[in-house]
């Protein structure tokens, strides 16, 4: 963005909007007319539109001490697209939102909004409205994700079945284990700023906490394998909330089985410095944003040894509720204990 | 709603939405799946969809001290659909998402969102998703509206003419004449909490300010009479703000007669009281939310007359700028002051 402007006041919101705006790319023909009228208007054809929407609140969802501002704008619309995705459905377009205090400069909201032109041109979505305005304290981002889906591609939380296969794409626990990392040099950073971080060695689960992506991709391949999931969530809050999500929604139980849970060595590594358990990290977790799905056992041939997900379990009948069969054996019933913001929540 | 609740963080975000949503009705075949899934799912057939986008920010766009919590959610539902109406198009659904602070009672959050569920009935529009969370200091509301059209029907900014009729529905400045009161009242009531407001006789101008209606009858009234404004716009900044987005879009100037101005009587007296110029009130108060559009000269015979709306001025060649014809007979370029919040930003 070539010209430089510090001060939110002197700008105005009509020009704020202009100079964040004029590197917004349009993608699509679906996308009518986009910013700069009261409204934006899209053309889904034949198809269905898929909405959801997402707010950010900083000192809730992100610390402005360890978050760089691309990577906030570029996570701020990743997790609303995995929402579509995981209707199995295509995003087209966003809206995006600001509330901001004034102690933040017209140079670091253009940083956000680059992150999320960003993750815009990557996921082939287009920015198409929003509102900017300012807030008493903090930062607040709220994204409206648009998309489109054939109407029997759709896919809801309600359609697992007993015995259907329960699988998970990537793997799990890594946001988590990236937040405690850089929370940890949070802490060192206060007692001493002039200190390094020692963040060397950690890009993995780092990435996954700052700069998550969207499973794109496992939509594709499941098409491209002729399999509808019988039903599908994205994972936000962590395994085990989205597993009562689906179970509770579809109306059956679940065995889940620990050792199948896909956790990768350095989250392992980081979750046993922590003193944490990598099992409990992969539950509780959260924001690990792939996406868990149910399918039928008769398109287990179809998706075995699929190096994009595992089979973590199978769903069963409602009355022998929702169990996680340990490494040692021992069937326990599964504890959901996902992300709250508001059990997080400081007071005033 | 009948079980009582008070503090969020008991009730958590899972339980807290199925509270708030348990009281939503949907009212449109097009809604295929509302609330309960990652995203919903909406079916436009053949018709263009609109989406619009607005935030809502304590202590920027409301004040809790005189803002009845009912008309603050029947007013963050109204100002985006006031913009799909400007469109010309039709809101049928809605996103809305809260970021609160502790200080909110889960029972304020509910007749906020009560507040909203009858706008959404009184409008006939469908909440179909949504996201709570936290935040750390004061509330923020952001509301999505999705509409639709006939590509036909679609009204831009973009579209006017020279020698079109410039129109406004309702009247103008009454928002601000409340808004002038209610800031009044609670200097007064800062001074001496026993002291009752005097608010009585004040109705109109208050509700101008509280409870504002988009006007889907408008929309309504021009269909019926067979005319299709050439741009259109609706009055959230102020009358001079809003004509200066119609001209800098249709390329076009215009003359704008002060006297032609639609002030209500009431508007008029409050203002004065606060030794206010009645025509700035209404050029640059905002928060009308009444419809700013042009009309080819052709259709004057159908509009003429007509009770909902009136003729302020005309649409000229550009080069001729965007001028106030004062009652006095002068002709001054119209100055735009539109609300602005970063302009009214307080400093943390």
């Amino acid at each position: 963005m070539s010209e430089k402007y510090n001060d939110l006041k002197d700008l105005g919101e009509f020009k704020l909007i202009d100079y964040l705006t004029q590197n917004v790319k349009i993608h699509h023909a679906s996308t009518i007319k986009g910013i700069g009228d009261d409204a934006a208007v899209l053309d889904h054809e034949s198809r269905k539109t898929i909405v959801s929407t997402d707010m950010l609140v900083e000192g809730v969802h992100f610390d402005m001490v360890f978050t760089p501002l691309k990577h906030l704008g570029y996570k701020a619309v990743v997790v609303n697209l995995s929402d579509i995705y995981a209707m199995n459905a295509h995003p087209r377009q966003l809206t995006v939102s600001f509330a901001i205090s004034s102690k933040y400069s017209v140079e670091a909201i253009s940083e956000i909004y680059e992150g999320m032109i960003h993750a815009a041109n990557f996921y082939g979505v287009d920015i198409v409205g929003g509102d900017t305005t300012s807030s008493l304290k903090g930062l607040v981002i709220s994204v409206t994700a648009i998309g489109e889906a054939k109407e029997e591609d759709l896919t809801y939380r309600n359609g697992a079945k007993e015995n259907d296969l329960l699988i998970v794409s990537g793997d799990l626990g890594g946001a988590y284990a990236g937040l405690n990392l850089l929370q940890r040099e949070k802490e060192v950073w206060k007692v001493n700023p002039n200190m390094q971080p020692e963040l060397e060695g950690f890009d993995y689960v780092l990435e996954r906490q700052l700069k998550p992506e969207a499973r794109k991709d496992v939509v594709k391949y499941l098409a491209e394998l002729g399999v509808k999931p019988t039903s599908m969530i994205d994972v936000s809050d962590g395994l085990a909330s989205e597993i009562y999500h689906l179970c509770k929604n579809s109306e059956v139980g679940c065995s889940l089985y620990e050792e199948k849970i896909p956790i990768d060595p350095m989250t392992h590594k980081v979750i046993r410095e922590f003193d944490l358990d990598p099992t409990v990290a992969a539950l509780s977790g959260g924001e690990d944003y792939e996406l868990l799905f149910t399918i039928s056992q008769s398109d287990y041939d179809k998706v075995k040894g699929n190096p994009h997900w595992t089979v973590i379990g199978h769903m069963t009948d409602k009355s022998q509720g929702v169990n996680l069969i340990t490494t040692g054996g021992s069937v326990t019933p599964l504890k959901a204990q996902g992300w709250d913001s508001f059990g997080k929540e400081k007071e005033e």
